[in-house]
């Protein structure tokens, strides 16, 4: 980790067919094993704001083999029980969308009452500027690499 | 199921706190067991909208112990899988949320081109007056059944 607390670039997965998530340019990648990624989604306002993203091009959670979902599942979770413990939110926001990207990935938001959407969800019309609360990405990376050894 | 192949309308589970998944007036329940229910959101422009709410006060998915996770989860995916297989849509929206109302609920959401959001999130600005895609309900709660034999 470098001193500024902010987890490195790392050069993007392989390339394939121009999906931004199997190809992406740079990722702050907080945590990895060889089926997902759990990366800072970099969206203003919510510094809390992790992604984790499947390697393998699919679409769909039940496109999944049955352990291949618990996995993914238990990492979304655990991405959850890390921000809980460090920058307790007022709640948690889960979302897998994928209109845009249809790659499969999870949105794992921590909110606030003085974020700039709450309490809606951060996809609707901004309520507010809104306070951006900060989160340590070493800590953060740290503690998913207590709570998920790499296998 | 009444011929008319909507799913009845049930009298609420014991009222809690004013909580309104504690107590809601009525629900269009498709599924239920002693720990889940399954029921048609009821929003407009999406009728294969459905719920999956968890039985009691909790705000959120690390509240749970691991089987319940686990529980809700496959839940949650089984409506996903039903959901495919009897509308087909161009891709599944699965979200917890809670801001709202802070009690453990998913929203999962049968997504087509020509809907109202499209490719936004339904928490969105409407960008059309967008096709409601019909879904057959009774099929809809037979197929649960199938997949999801009450404990």
């Amino acid at each position: 980790m470098s001193e500024t607390h902010q987890p490195p670039l790392q050069p993007a997965p392989a390339a394939a067919g121009g999906c931004p998530l199997c190809s992406p340019a740079t990722e702050a990648v907080l945590w990895c094993d060889r089926r997902c990624r759990v990366v800072l989604a970099g969206e203003a306002g919510y510094p809390g704001f992790c992604r984790v993203i499947w390697q393998a091009h699919v679409a769909e959670m039940t496109d999944l083999a049955e352990d291949d979902r618990a996995h993914l599942l238990r990492v979304v979770l655990v991405v959850e029980r890390a921000l809980r413990d460090l920058v307790a939110p007022l709640k948690v926001n889960l979302a897998s969308l994928g209109n845009q990207v249809a790659h499969l990935h999870w949105h794992v938001i921590p909110r606030f009452a003085d974020d700039a959407h709450f309490p809606d969800a951060v996809w609707a019309a901004r309520r507010r500027e809104g306070v951006a609360h900060a989160v340590d990405a070493a800590a953060l990376a740290e503690r998913l690499r207590g709570l998920l050894p790499v296998e």
